[in-house]
């Protein structure tokens, strides 16, 4: 998606431990115009997959989830992350590690906002080494739900959860794919 | 704004200890087609004010202000939740007391995305105590921007968060206010 590509060659600040920093225009500060094309752009490449739910994380993802669901017409759920394990029985849960913060965590959804009959679209901002993606996954599978596939804005390309998923025969698409990057090279993308 | 007041009376549960659940349309799961509702009706009531930034703060906010972005054609910035008092040089900071949760929180913006001369509209689901909005004002002042007033979905109009915000001429506008509601009664809504 070469808008998202020029956004990020020009805003984006690459910081040294293979982080990027979009928070400008990505996450924290969200340009909505973006956002609106990125909803577009996730429904014109699921426009085959019938889709009934999104699914996401907090709380970066759930604006991009909002935002993209209209062109699906559809609602969004949001996974709450955890530190503690015990959790009440009315809710599916899985195990996430973080290995970005160092850091295992618990997501959680109510059990009666994920129902078999459901096919899910997970939409996330980053996707690194694929756990919290994976933890979407597990919490689908564990409800009987059908994953119709995963839209990802950023893929770190250099790290494998991209990898891992595809491998998995999941339905992947990432808007952008970076294969390497350094504060003294910049972002290279995969074509 | 009755499809609002609606949904809350057929979908809403009161729990003991004057808790609304709405996560099944309003949070958790959110209802898009609400949100564009709920969008529209901010954006008709703030229709004279000047809105260059729309302000919320971490997590059920997002959603709700990324749609309602799309109407004022400006971006959304959401402020972080720390349970730590340590935080960089380049944040704007404020100390946060949740009665709901019992803990003490301090929520951050980056300092390049609250500007003197931005003119702000606080976006959030519910107001009870007023904490978490008095927070985001305090940002807002430290930031020497404007204040252009607070859209709320809900408001508990049994605790004083939206009187004290009134107090301080804040431009306050919430979408239902809530005067009681228990178990046994229901949600009473004000006129």
């Amino acid at each position: 998606m070469q808008i998202l590509k020029d956004r990020i060659r020009t805003e984006g600040r690459v910081m040294p431990g293979h982080i990027l920093n979009v928070g400008s225009f990505l996450n924290q500060q969200a340009d909505i115009e973006l956002y609106n094309e990125i909803g577009m752009e996730f429904h014109r490449r699921f426009s085959d997959a019938h889709i009934n739910k999104i699914l996401t994380i907090e709380a970066s993802g759930i604006g991009i989830a909002c935002v993209t669901a209209q062109y699906f017409k559809a609602p969004v759920v949001f996974a709450r992350k955890f530190r503690a394990k015990n959790i009440g029985d009315n809710l599916y849960s899985a195990e996430v590690t973080s290995y970005t913060h160092g850091i295992d965590y618990t997501i959680t959804v109510p059990r009666t906002f994920l129902n078999k009959g459901d096919s899910v679209l997970l939409i996330d901002d980053f996707l690194a080494n694929g756990c919290a993606l994976e933890g979407l996954v597990a919490l689908i599978q564990t409800a009987d739900a059908q994953l119709a596939g995963a839209g990802v804005v950023i893929e770190k390309g250099f790290q494998n959860g991209g990898k891992r998923l595809r491998e998995q025969n999941i339905r992947l698409e990432s808007l952008a794919i970076i294969d390497s990057m350094s504060p003294e090279e910049g972002v290279k993308f995969r074509d």
